[in-house]
């Protein structure tokens, strides 16, 4: 929260707690939406819907343009469907759409019943939530390549657009084909007689309705559009993605990165209802310690060796944990490098041979300095030899575990993110303990001395 | 690279072994800058310099506005001052003054010296980088609040203004202290005999040049600006942010954060030149080495114990590995969370209790089914309790470390990301063994059955 909101948010418990719902709702509706939103999400779920239902509708509407859609459909749930339809009237379409979309099925169709706009939201209702015209606006300009500038501000002026559709202006053919694209800074500084398709860019950067919304994301961040328009499968065009959607797509996709990576559900959040936490992150955590007997079980089969040389259990963190820290360190490297399109699919072979040279590098360096150091402490030169080569055969394993399985999983159009520390530190502990101990049990004789 | 990028480049090559270098720098600027920029960065160094040099200097400037300023510093390197002068001319300052920021010291000021517009370029390279002034364009539009619309508009019309500073006009006093914002589209919609001071929000977010550069960037996504006022301490306005550039900022740091979550130095890349990558990840990894050994010293302290009873040997990877993963998901929820401002350091109590209840459910969960586990397959019953008992001790201190680690960085004004993983799986590995080995013990005889 920002700080001034912080203080708002203060005065308006206060007011909630005295009992003066008008003037909390006053303090409230003073503050930037976006900061009222942020305050709003802060307070009781109460006294959230208590407030909210004082609000204007176009008050309302502001609210949960800054809101993320599910607590907007859970905050609509419980405002009735004749609010709720008023304030949807009144926001974007695609925000409507949004919050339309993440309200219970029967709830939704009551306010899309009753929304005057219904018509232009319901077909956004369609378009998938992953691809580009799931996050596009149907609200955008479209002109006719004769109108001169002079025309198109004069329209401008009488239709008065709201502020996120007007910095690209499409001009189209009769058949709403997308013929060239205007930005608002070409109209107004050419000359007022000049036509529209004197000035306009031909060369229009755009996406087909079922794009992934990250590709349409990064494309935009690559151009430095602030609006990409999405046409369908023969040029007409349908709606625009606006620079802020944007900005929200590639957060989200990064957080779902990060998250999956460690084995959490995209929709986990720090302080998050503890009852929702427990629900999501359970079955993963018993994945995970399924995942952990699983390397106990390679473990056991070695009990005997250890019994008689506990030496080599006092070096199984050292290879566990220096595998496991080196894969993730190379997945890290690759599940981000593909997120940002710094690598594709076709780099394979060069990430393989790159992890190959960078792992035997640092194999025989990781391997020396903790053979060394087995030799130094234990006083035992086969010790030291055990040591070193599983921790130089684990290196590798954990580099090129690290490096394709991302690879791999972009290749099979699957998440490159998925899960991939939490199976690679198993991969790694496996290989490294049947390493270690493997050896450690061939070698059994020599270690002790016989 | 976009598709179409990848198709120009594999011509670009091809012309380039052909030896037609005119038709390769031809076919090299008929692409989109930001294409052109992608092509020129998978060509050999050599030839990157040598088709640059074949360049205009204006098609020289888009492709730098477009590339990585580490980069372009690199290729102005090798172009000669005079060249990289006349490129950086007629380039946006702000990136004139990255690349010269990145540039060896002697080489910038020789180019410097032969600058036209070095007056504006030179301050902007006494703001720190990390600093909003440092991310700043000092080309924005000042306007008088007596202005009439159609003024304005004539004005813009002369002076033709780049397309990125022309969105927010802004509205400054005599001594140009910051008096409100007019956006381009509230400048169209009006009447132009409307005079300025009529249509201006005169409550412009703003921040101090200081600012850290990751806060300005958030507050520009928080209110969905396309630019961001920079002012002086008295208000003058110095410059502003342009939304491509805060979206940088924003990849930037989340990338600094999830390299520095797995003790990966921000510059890294998947792909680097490997002895760049050997001099950044082999200190690190010699850390992660240490830090292993740490464990490994740790559980010397217990070899006796090892050697009567190696079935705790085998439980050692399900108690270290369980702690280390609740811990690293743990640490990257507040890590995101921080960056996402969804909690502050005001949330640290809440933290701590989320984490106690989570971690005694999810420790008494896990902590049975090892135990579980235990007692049926060694058919034990003191294994299974001790099992059992460092189980649940370890995802408490997992949990509690995961979530108080990056509050207790970013209270210490330090980064939240600091190396948590590394540094919580070392913790969670040494917790874990003292938990089992020291309670094996203090048990030994009763898990000896004597």
């Amino acid at each position: 929260m920002e700080p001034q909101a912080r203080v708002a948010y203060q005065k308006i418990q206060d007011q909630l707690e005295a009992g003066d719902l008008p003037e909390a709702a006053g303090l409230l509706v003073a503050e930037h939406p976006a900061d009222a939103a942020d305050i709003l999400m802060a307070l009781e779920e109460a006294q959230r819907v208590t407030l909210l239902a004082r609000l204007q509708r176009d008050e309302v509407a502001a609210i949960f343009h800054h809101l993320d859609s599910e607590d907007a459909a859970d905050l609509a749930e419980h405002l009735g469907p004749v609010t709720v339809a008023e304030a949807l009237d009144v926001t974007e379409p695609d925000v409507a759409a949004d919050v339309l979309g993440d309200m219970e099925t029967e709830q939704a169709a009551q306010v899309l019943g009753r929304m005057r706009q219904a018509q232009r939201v319901a077909p956004l209702l369609l378009h998938p939530e992953e691809s580009a015209a799931g996050v596009m606006t149907p609200d955008y300009l479209a002109l006719d390549a004769e109108m001169t500038v002079d025309e198109t501000i004069r329209h401008l002026r009488q239709s008065k657009p709201p502020s996120d559709t007007i910095y690209y202006l499409f001009v189209v053919d009769v058949e709403r084909r997308l013929q060239g694209v205007v930005s608002l800074r070409d109209l107004v500084v050419a000359a007022p007689e000049t036509p529209l398709k004197e000035i306009m860019n031909p060369e229009v950067v755009s996406v087909r309705a079922g794009t992934d919304r990250e590709e349409a994301a990064h494309l935009m961040r690559h151009y430095d559009l602030m609006a990409l328009p999405v046409v369908d499968e023969a040029g007409h065009l349908l709606g625009m993605i606006t620079f802020d959607d944007a900005a929200d797509v590639l957060e989200e996709e990064t957080t779902e990165d990060i998250y999956r990576m460690v084995g959490l559900s995209e929709e986990e959040r720090a302080l998050a209802p503890l009852g929702a936490t427990l629900k999501r992150r359970m079955p993963w955590l018993l994945v995970n310690l399924f995942t952990a007997f699983v390397s106990a079980y390679v473990v056991s089969f070695f009990e005997p060796t250890i019994s008689q040389m506990a030496a080599l259990a006092v070096f199984m963190p050292v290879i566990a944990g220096h595998g496991g820290n080196t894969g993730t360190q190379a997945a890290t490297l690759l599940v981000r490098g593909l997120a940002l399109g710094e690598i594709g699919t076709g780099d394979i072979f060069r990430v393989l041979v790159e992890q190959l040279i960078f792992g035997v590098i640092h194999g025989l360096a990781a391997g020396a300095v903790s053979g060394l150091i087995a030799l130094i402490v234990v006083g035992n030169p086969w010790l030291g030899l055990v040591v070193a080569v599983a921790m130089i055969g684990n290196v590798l394993l954990a580099g090129i575990l690290g490096g394709l399985l991302p690879m791999l999983l972009r290749a099979l159009r699957l998440d490159p993110a998925l899960m991939s520390s939490i199976f690679l530190t198993t991969c790694t502990d496996i290989g490294g303990f049947i390493m270690l101990l493997g050896l450690g049990t061939l070698l059994l004789p020599n270690l002790l001395g016989r």
